[in-house]
């Protein structure tokens, strides 16, 4: 593979999906082969297993069927999209890959980290990416801000969330010392425009070292 | 778990379907409180699984997604309808379990057993059959009773599968010998009545050795 996999992980409202359109249009108009991308990305064998996963009759759905129910759509999503725009040489940026399941079912939903990375080893094979930008945001703030989104005042759902997420802002500070030298955080307190800026710098150092 | 767990395994066409309902309308003639099932066993979770599977559409299907897929079935399957079972104390009958995913995708297709295997783990979590039946069976002969209910000569796709055929057969070899104390073989080259009652006595054997 000579191309370059970067992926955008963090807590909601961090801002990474925004920053990602923007470092795609960045990098588009400096002339660089991009891919933007997220699960399950329009394969149609990965959008029936994320139906599956959503189906709202879906109600007895067990924790770990619904692990192994993602790595497989992520699978066929790294098959189909990923791993041939690589072989092509592209830069794929793609919204959140196996850190996120790491973080959300390995450790805020209690399955265990080890556990979850078990069995995307086996989906992923050695496809690991090669840099992530970890959004890292205080979750309240994390939370207001998509409080203001909605337009609406914070809810008892909304606050049962709160140790949620910072269940899964403490799995990503766990993962970026597990990983140090693929993931790379920004201090994504900041504003829009600064956070889109630190991200661009990291994508462009990525870019550099690439070229080495 | 009180009750006891029972597979049934082996290739194609070794009688092991009508075997298994033979045992179950035994067992509850003897007044046993017993589940025959096979997954996905009508657990709606698992059969929309299973659709995305079979689909005919999905020719772009990996390997890996479909042993991931396969393995969340199972799980579900397992969770909703086998360990209620067990909780309740019931001999439970299935037609197919995780022996299946090893021989099949693990060595056939070749995806590695030991991989397979690791998924499969995380998705039964500890709850291995307690005993194993399996019906060992000369690939030619399996294949030929298949040929024979289909009421048709050979074809090229059936001269191929014969190497499948084998692989499956030795995989199957090849799992005995890894978990002895849990397989226990019968030979299924012999007539069906002959099958269904060494197949019988080892049920009953099973049942024994569970009352101590």
């Amino acid at each position: 593979m000579s191309g370059l996999f970067i992926t955008f992980e963090g807590g909601e409202g961090a801002g990474k999906t925004s920053a990602l359109s923007y470092i795609y249009e960045v990098l588009i108009n400096k002339g660089y082969d991009v891919v933007q991308t997220r699960e399950p990305g329009g394969i149609e064998i990965s959008e029936k297993i994320r139906e599956v996963i959503l189906n709202k009759n879906h109600t007895a759905m067990d924790g770990r069927t619904e692990a192994l129910l993602y790595a497989a759509a992520r699978r066929q999503h790294l098959v189909e999209r990923v791993i041939p725009a690589l072989n092509e040489g592209k830069i794929v940026l793609c919204d959140r890959f196996v850190d996120s399941s790491l973080a959300y079912q390995g450790y805020a939903r209690g399955l265990g980290i080890d556990e979850v990375f078990t069995i995307n080893q086996f989906a992923i094979e050695n496809c690991m990416p090669d840099a992530t930008i970890l959004f890292e945001l205080d979750p309240k703030i994390g939370l207001e801000r998509i409080a203001a989104n909605k337009g609406r005042e914070q809810n008892r759902l909304d606050l049962e969330k709160i140790t949620f997420h910072q269940k899964v802002y403490e799995a990503y500070s766990m993962l970026k010392k597990r990983f140090p030298e693929r993931i790379h955080s920004i201090d994504a307190n900041e504003s829009q425009a600064n956070v889109q800026e630190a991200c661009l710098n990291k994508v462009l150092s990525f870019l550099e070292d690439h070229k080495k």
